[in-house]
């Protein structure tokens, strides 16, 4: 293990911490570093934000995206104290960096209280059975007709 | 099909249309309906505001708990214009609504670009075996010890 890995790993879970202790939300923090340095962090803030989105990974990619103005984080590295959720881990192939790199394991949040594992084993179920019902296929001819009009769109930005 | 589903799946379809004529991003809207009425809408800004995790799915949940100042959207439902993503599947998961009410698929998605399957495909996989490079388990002792902390918290709010 890299000792800069260590140094910025620690970081992570200080932010954790000192979430947890301010009542921002759950005991998660996260940095993201490119060229060695931070340029985004976060820490849970769903409970004291009221957004059930505000995960300690989600808020640092935000934060990094807005820093280094753009919606991809190419040659970054995050860092986050526990095992993303399907959301977050969602959020960073979306923002495609290059490495994570965790410290606690999903089976450490599931005992702290966090059921993450719930979540991974509903996604690759079929809608149909998943807990949340699901219609899937309503209209469907005509959010199609939207997608054809983007592929046929010249000054599209593609992501 | 309830009538009342299919308004409310064209008004997101609608906000999908024209958000991708704003050139706010990709082609995809949502809105979040609770006791018959809109609390929330989202369309794609992910390219116009840099921001990876700013799909309609993600943006209409957190306008929705912020109407009703709630991390969690009981007895709402979610209409979305195509199959939720699964950054914002978990994003559903976590919110908690009662359904989902969807029109095009994530074939048609992966028709106009989009490729979710990937993510679909890599969320299962075992951290190592993934293609963004992960290093699991690091300083995880000093990782649960917030997450043991957290436990003792008399104050803390769950989630």
């Amino acid at each position: 293990m890299d000792t800069n890995d260590e140094r910025f790993l620690r970081e992570a879970i200080a932010l954790a911490r000192e979430g947890m202790d301010r009542n921002e939300g759950g005991p998660f923090g996260c940095v993201i570093v490119k060229d060695g340095e931070i340029i985004g962090r976060g820490n849970n803030k769903v409970t004291s934000s009221n957004d059930p989105t505000a995960h300690a990974e989600v808020l640092a990619i935000r934060a990094s995206c807005q820093a280094i103005g753009s919606f991809q984080l190419d040659g970054c590295t995050l860092y986050t104290s526990c095992e993303p959720c399907p959301m977050c881990l969602g959020a960073i192939y979306w923002a495609r960096p290059d490495r994570i790199v965790f410290a606690a394991t999903r089976a450490d949040a599931a005992a702290a209280g966090f059921d993450d594992q719930l979540i991974y084993d509903e996604l690759p179920l079929p809608a149909e059975q998943r807990r949340i019902a699901t219609e899937a296929n309503v209209l469907r001819q005509e959010a199609q007709a939207v997608f054809k009009d983007w592929m046929s769109k010249a000054d599209r930005t593609v992501y």
